[in-house]
């Protein structure tokens, strides 16, 4: 009888080597457009390089408006179907400032930016991260018409991230989230569905 | 100018050392009460050994009743909130069959199983897994009273996991699961909060 099937005790998350190139060719943004804008540079990158979904996330301290965390959808590519691009620069946030609460004591202000409004596992995701403002582009139902499924995000949700204290800004630069959305279905990027896999 | 401050572009995620032990000292599991109650069991480890909250969850191979992962609540234990128990067992199960669907062809039948229903982060890790059956044992009502955030999962989130195919059986060994919960208050566990940490 096989009692000690091998399974696996570790893993390691990366984002995609031309991350390095990506990071270091950009000033600090000030405002929130600058910010989405290259948040939205992101996920194209992930699109042209064929990384994964056109998703992109950025953690940036919100005084300087320099980014913290990157992260674009990985799920294809590492074949982790919880790594969305806010989940990755979540994670990859709090290894940076080595805490669990992004809004922990003694930290600079940090706010997510994504190239679309979090899906219900991502929203559950901010909620956890202590992160204090999330700025989103595209809508649901942009993702929605593009073929992903959002899950169940209901008016509730966006409230109760509202009494945790959570800001919520959507439709930033939603136009240029919808550009690598159209690449994407252009370049016939992977629509993934773990029922369809 | 700080542009190229240093960020992380990977992270490592691993089971506290003693799973080692706790894997090889078990049967393979025949029923659901047996499956939870060794889903109860590694919750109650990770409360003992002091590495996490009081949550274990596993995926089991449906028909041989052998576990594919175990995952245990990990987030003040490695500084990540997205660390809950059915997000590391979901991810290692990935990692495991090499997919990031848990029911892409050529695999056997799997099932998790949570010692505490699912917030809403997992909620939607769940979805899109591709896991095909969830039990839980404890309630949001139970984690709730013992001080944790559930987020906003409401009889539309539960209905939207039938709407896709996903079975879930709630309340089999609750009691087990809020033993260890108990466990966990006498212990003086840490009941995070990103919000007060």
């Amino acid at each position: 009888m096989n009692r000690s099937r091998t399974f696996k005790t570790q893993i390691e998350i990366t984002l995609p080597e031309w991350i390095g190139d990506f990071s270091h060719r950009h000033p600090p943004c000030p405002d929130d457009e600058s910010k989405m804008r290259l948040t939205n540079e992101l996920a194209r990158c992930n699109v042209e390089h064929e990384t994964g979904g056109p998703f992109g996330a950025i953690v940036f301290d919100a005084e300087t408006g320099v980014p913290v965390s990157f992260g674009v959808n990985s799920v294809a590519r590492l074949n982790n179907s919880v790594l969305h691009a806010e989940v990755m620069a979540i994670m990859l946030a709090q290894a940076s400032v080595g805490h669990y609460s992004l809004c922990a004591a003694r930290q600079p202000r940090l706010e997510l930016f994504s190239s679309c409004e979090p899906c219900a596992m991502c929203l559950g995701a901010v909620l956890w991260s202590g992160i204090e403002r999330i700025v989103c582009a595209a809508s649901h139902a942009d993702a929605t018409a593009l073929g992903f499924d959002e899950g169940p995000v209901t008016p509730q949700s966006w409230a109760y991230l509202a009494e945790r204290g959570v800001e919520v800004v959507r439709g930033v630069d939603a136009r240029g989230a919808r550009q690598v959305m159209r690449l994407y279905r252009k370049s016939r990027g992977l629509i993934y569905d773990p029922r369809r896999a």
